[in-house]
């Protein structure tokens, strides 16, 4: 049994101990290495990861050749390319865990299945997404309305521990800086 | 009844004739004139909006004194300030009509009334929640790897209705932009 998933999805609903048992048909839980890859370009992404232990980034190469981080997800994040997952089209993107990482994955089938044996989790995924739409939105405002340093300004305040956790050029491509400019920053900043 | 929301839900979940009656309790429809605000700054943002018939813009005031557009939303859209919706804080945003426009609301507490008697929704929006975040990975993707100028290529290639219906200065705030830049973008692009 997953506890910390089943944990986190009982912060938003009720989830008996037999519905633990069904969630738990439904999911796999795999334990990946640091820099191993969980989903890859060019292939579908068919799964919905859930991080239960550790932290990944997910990137694109872009037309330089250079890695360009669009998202990172820590403990008690859901993580997936909602495009490909949708679509059952290629993925552009990869997603590679930064740590050691212990990782939760549903199957697009299984997902619906699941929500057919279990409709209450719908409710669930629903809140899930409806934060990841709020985070959206105000990463946008905060990238309209700031300068590269006023954004890892308030990057860096409001997530500490992460800064200590993820080397310093992964921070600065997904900040759109390089990491040059970046450690300047950072020495302007202590 | 609402006819054009009912058969949008249709197009994702079964809804009876009965649960549509039902629906019908927990919503309102409003018409709005064009610059009519549908929603205002600095307060609560407390209902989810469906776009039935019209255009709206959502927009904050930046630094500058600047309206600085961050989504539009056509017929067939959602749109809400969701960090003021989930946290009941004072927005940040203006949601405005660009053309007559009937919106369809729904109240948050409406809404999880709504859910208890109709769980099926919950589907629903958790499908119109996917969407979104997936328009928005690609968005914040398309923002990573493109020019200005990229950008509006693909933004006008994308959506050439979209194009004629919304002023042009909206556009360039929306892409970031200046009017006069994307006025010459305009003539090279004809």
């Amino acid at each position: 049994m997953h506890k910390n998933i089943i944990q986190h999805i009982r912060q938003h609903i009720v989830l008996s101990n037999s519905d633990a048992i069904i969630l738990n048909k439904y999911i796999e839980i795999h334990q990946f290495k640091k820099k191993e890859f969980i989903s890859q370009e060019s292939r579908a992404c068919k799964h919905l990861y859930y991080v239960e232990k550790g932290c990944l980034r997910m990137y694109f190469i872009n037309k330089k050749g250079v890695e360009q981080i669009t998202q990172f997800a820590l403990e008690g994040w859901w993580i997936s390319d909602y495009q490909s997952f949708l679509n059952n089209t290629p993925s552009q993107y990869y997603i590679q865990a930064i740590e050691a990482s212990g990782i939760v994955s549903i199957e697009k089938q299984n997902l619906d299945n699941l929500l057919i044996e279990l409709p209450q989790l719908e409710k669930y995924f629903r809140r899930i997404l409806q934060k990841d739409v709020a985070g959206a939105q105000l990463r946008s405002k905060l990238l309209y309305e700031m300068t590269k340093e006023e954004f890892y300004v308030h990057f860096s305040t409001s997530f500490p521990d992460f800064m200590q956790r993820v080397p310093q050029y992964m921070i600065a491509s997904y900040l759109g800086l390089t990491p040059e400019y970046l450690s300047e920053l950072r020495k302007k900043n202590i």
